[in-house]
């Protein structure tokens, strides 16, 4: 695969600086580039790799070509035009649409045109998958899951068991609550590596179009997610909530139940969301690691910060009595 | 399926207000429900939703019935009997007991009566599974694991994987400690996707009976969950920790090794546990997010906890010192 | 399987307190243990279960020997040696390689001499398997993927997937951004159930040798360990963080992306790690859980974090006002 640099600019709508003729074999990090490949600079950080790269040419923004002497790609979005420099280099690779044989796939089941379903995954009674959907080997979809066009699903994913809903009975035993609802995905959603998604009790539990959700993460029966909304791994999101559209969720985050978090919230990593979030912005929680003989200094006092307050309240009413003296 | 109003009142040991003879075509939340169906408040704080609701009857406890003018089936606890009503609603459609023919089970593996288990599922030598056991696909039970009657095990759960256990050696490399233990679990359990319940050291690792067990979870090798104890997504529990009955722990809990917690603990959502717990009660950490900025603040002061401790007693010390003169 | 005290003792390479000919049946912990069988104590704190215990032997430090007047085998590393033992007993036990017939392997994989892999497990395209690795069943191993000798994958890891790599858009969707690279793993590794491992972006995810991985693990995409690393279970590692050599992360810990932690660097449970670390060393974040309403009053705090340090910086500044004059 070669693709000369003026090809590049031209599908990515970028100019160029230098040599358009250049003919270039693949696309690699700013250290491990060899001679022939085109490499980029997304966070200003590592402008620095620049001075000692072999990368044939690097896609930049406008400002960090001024200074760069190589060929380059020049846009004012090197991170997309990075992705989509790979794709060119890539895309082409993708396997043809295939059901493999080993997949189960239930009777009642309506795939869609060019459907991809690996070794081993099971597609229960009653699901529907869209025109394009890909999902990886050992996927389990639950029946009457509804997965939109486009949408991926990698290895490992649970999509559509029961919800967690047990009412407690008299002799403190619980009684299972039937899960008697579904899950529906919307289009171009990706679903990572040993990701869950429980169907609801009644009714739906719902991915918008567009949602990017990683590994290991967990959704609760009843969640509804918004479009375009993205969440980091290891996330976990109790029953009942509602999430907005463009929200971005890091990794680690758990967010409690019965919740309704708007449009545009960005919650930073290893957050504990235990209110109704009603404005866009910036939430976070969450103590960084530290030394850990300071660290237990610091926490044995947070045990005591209750006190230390009210200390602090007691000392202030009494500096005052002798300021009035 | 239609059921009248008489009917789900006789199973539920409910009474009624208003019209018994009613024919209802199935259950859904206030907000969903269409005409026909029967729905239910079982929190008060969505009680509102009456007001609005178009559900032909609904499941209240007797003080809400009261001010409520349609029809009602009066329960003391509605939430049980909302759970029974989609029983009766949907249980008839449980599938009879099969064994898919892709699932893997090993010769010496002893299956129970009316045992269901789901397509490329993997049962592992001397497995014992009681009777209507219902085994998902995708799931792997490793060898010598015992699963009681009528528990039910959601795709992708791993049972029976070697716990964690490595001696280390003078090189600094760890060696593998065998784990020839098992997994010995209950009746009437219920374990979530992507669950892994990890085989014991020695001995078994046990989890009692009606335990209830959401998905994500990891449960350490030697570990013993008394009867009736329910665990929340993505809560993990190490090595040889023993946990009473009846304990109720939220998600995203970790709770460390080698502790005991007694019958009747709830622990809430995110919490650390490091100390054993010897008093029933709630038990609580973490900190709720907070506004990117505001937590920058608070999180800093985090780091300094000791020394504002140590100024405070200072300050309290002069302050005396002054009083004194 | 029979086996003297002698012969664990010249296995071992441990001294012997007792009688050296007595035949031993299996290994059990102190409280489980029967007659005829061996136990040991690792940790001092358990040494009270010495008084009890019906076991016919123990493996003991030479100090714990001293006191202890029953058959001993005596080594300065009881618990290495309780290891070694185990192994005596059960090694035999291991069953022969083989490859079951429900394994799903892609014509261009690489399969080493006596390699097991199980059940329902999907190997891809030109991934490359080295000698005596073990694969456990319904295992998802994609394209490229490299595994050294030696090494344990167990049931429901999914090595290889995509890393979470979206560029945004203008109009706020996410442009996916192929991952191209793949996973290298050395050897004698083991990574355990539900673990998922990430493709790199470009170049390599890199898993040293001797890495130890507990279950429920994530580990981002161009992500480098260092040999002999060990990780407890429900870890989160983000991408393209570098982890040094001999390192010991607990459990629950969430790592952030794009960091560097130096070799010897110990970890523990569920800590926030944000910044890198460049001295070996223990480190901490987190607060033990505490009693509900003890907690509630001092979480409120927290919030109140920052007011109340300038509250003391006030105090300080007026009570020095007062001295002076």
């Amino acid at each position: 695969m070669i693709i000369s640099l003026d090809k590049l600019a031209e599908v990515t709508k970028s100019t160029i600086k230098g040599d358009g003729s250049l003919q270039l074999t693949g696309v690699a990090s700013l250290e491990n580039a060899i001679e022939g490949e085109i490499s980029f600079v997304s966070n200003p950080k590592y402008k620095t790799l620049l001075n000692t790269t072999i990368a044939s040419a690097v896609i930049l923004s406008p400002s960090l070509a001024e200074d760069y002497a190589g060929n380059a790609l020049i846009n004012d979005d090197p991170y997309l035009t990075f992705a989509k420099v790979v794709r060119e280099f890539h895309a082409v690779e993708k396997q043809s649409a295939s059901i493999h044989p080993s997949a189960v796939i239930a009777d009642t089941a309506e795939i869609g045109k060019l459907v991809t379903i690996g070794a081993n995954s099971v597609i229960g009674e009653g699901v529907v998958l869209g025109d394009n959907v890909h999902i990886y080997p050992n996927v389990s979809i639950y029946s009457d899951t509804k997965i939109g066009a486009n949408s991926i699903i990698h290895s490992g994913a649970v999509i559509g068991a029961d919800g967690f809903g047990f009412a407690p009975q008299k002799d403190k035993s619980w009684y299972k609550i039937l899960q008697v609802g579904n899950v529906v995905i919307g289009e171009d959603v990706e679903i990572g590596a040993s990701t869950t998604i429980d169907r609801a009790a009644l009714g739906s539990t719902i991915i918008g179009n567009g949602v990017k959700i990683d590994n290991q993460i967990q959704i609760g029966h009843n969640v509804k997610i918004g479009d375009h909304s993205i969440f980091a791994a290891g996330t976990l999101i109790a029953g009942s909530t509602t999430i907005g559209k463009y929200c971005q969720v890091a990794g680690a985050v758990a967010i409690a139940g019965h919740l309704t978090i708007v449009d545009n919230v960005i919650i930073t990593g290893k957050s504990m969301v235990i209110k109704s979030i009603s404005k866009a912005g910036v939430y976070s929680s969450g103590i960084a690691a530290d030394e850990n003989k300071k660290w237990r200094r610091n926490a044995i006092r947070f045990s005591q910060l209750d006190d230390m307050a009210k200390t602090i309240k007691k000392l202030e009413t009494k500096l005052k009595q002798f300021e009035e003296k």
